[in-house]
């Protein structure tokens, strides 16, 4: 059994508060996650445990228990800490009563998409452009999730997929969704190369996105609400789309199209 | 030409920062309004204008400069202040040009959808119940009036309908779209009253959101995330609708709910 940790100076909570921040996750290649539902999700996902810090002194809940015990199994270091220390190691005002140290997930574009892409003809994957906010993308996965959408891409140079907001907001989903990074020019490569119907939802979009054909194998491309899309989707072989507004005000917050969006392709794909 | 405002301590001042506090916006019976495209659409909607604080000392953009001409017009006391006195009236760390005071609107029920169920049989509502997060609130109106939803009645014990978290977050939807508060056994007379089709929007609801029929004049009704629609919404004339969810995450956001139950009403309502 290993001590109790006490102490704010303690180099593996230090090494831990560290993750909060991008430049750290990427000289560690690790990541944090908070929340017992977020860490099961990446658990089950095959996400490499390496150190679970655990709340001590307390009865903890059934959901915790069993969150330590797959952590366990999965080789992560049980590592019980004060109440200071979590308080520390925690996410904002939240008390958490476990917090997960991993390896930053990899996700190969060759193994992300090629067994579905063998199995599925109709593979519906989300292109997401510049969103830079972690939540904002942390909801959109949490759609795509729910809607079914194979997998999703995420595109721009700020990128920073394992946020512990983008985490947080997708309750996980971040980790149970094939989710990779890649630069426009790579996406754009891979979706012509497997032939993807590509779609960009633009404001301006001639084509109302109910009458397009969401069925076969498609692409549906969005960029952020101040940026919108960049240039380079402008191509021959991309159709753009729209959603109406009849109000007055003209837009729609971005989680909140991509919703609409992947379950008008899902409500498409599952009619007679 | 007024004098510009550089105390902290001016009263006027004073009244108007305390609107951020629902206490004071209940007992002063005016509300805050920031950004110059939610002050323009509350005064496009009506809203009655006492006093627009306009940061002095800078060359202000000219969407400030026609929300200042707007106010005028509208009866407004233009009230020059110093950077100092802005950022105290500001919202967080916001740097505004121009905020403004108004009346608390007060629609009347009678006149709130009054005309419009005279002209248009096919009226689609939605019905908001327990939403605490102000911020939430106002998503769902910005979606609601992007699909051109006739108007939205807001239920809930702790409403507070202007706090200026719902009207940010609206981009002022709250002022342009029909929005009312009342209880859920008020809410429920007029439906029935007006012979609405209710559909309760629950988590293992019985029917598919799109194979029900959203033509007629219908109320689309949702609870909050946390607690669900309460148990008043269970009588025999409510049917219980909901989302497939095909991924490990097993809820959506409730401003994303909305939206995609919105659109999909829009949907069916223009295809022929």
């Amino acid at each position: 059994m290993i001590p109790t940790i006490t102490s704010l100076q303690n180099l593996r909570v230090k090494q831990a508060v560290k993750l909060r921040e991008r430049k750290a996750r990427d000289e560690q290649q690790r990541i944090i996650i908070d929340g017992e539902r977020e860490i099961t999700r990446a658990l089950g996902a095959g996400v490499v445990a390496l150190e679970l810090f655990v709340l001590d002194g307390v009865e903890l809940s059934a959901t915790s228990q069993q969150t330590m015990r797959h952590a366990r199994e999965s080789g992560a270091t049980i590592l019980p800490v004060s109440r200071q220390v979590m308080e520390k190691l925690a996410f904002g005002d939240r008390v958490e009563e476990v917090i997960l140290v991993a390896e930053s997930p990899s996700p190969a574009l060759d193994t992300f998409l090629q067994d579905k892409l063998a199995a599925k003809r109709d593979l519906l994957v989300a292109v997401v452009e510049g969103v830079e906010k972690p939540g904002n993308l942390g909801a959109i996965l949490r759609s795509a999730d729910a809607a079914g959408i194979d997998g999703v891409i995420v595109c721009g140079a700020r990128l920073d997929l394992y946020n512990p907001n983008a985490i947080r907001a997708s309750l996980g989903a971040l980790f149970t969704l094939p989710v990779i990074g890649m630069t426009v020019p790579q996406a754009l490569a891979w979706l012509r190369m497997h032939q993807f119907q590509m779609l960009a939802t633009r404001v301006d979009g001639a084509i109302d996105y109910t009458t397009a054909d969401l069925r076969g194998r498609t692409a549906i491309i969005l960029g952020s609400e101040a940026e919108g899309l960049s240039r380079e989707w402008l191509g021959d072989d991309i159709r753009a789309i729209s959603l109406p507004m009849l109000g007055t005000v003209d837009s729609l917050n971005l989680s909140v199209t991509a919703a609409i969006l992947f379950y008008e392709a899902l409500r498409q794909r599952r009619a007679k």
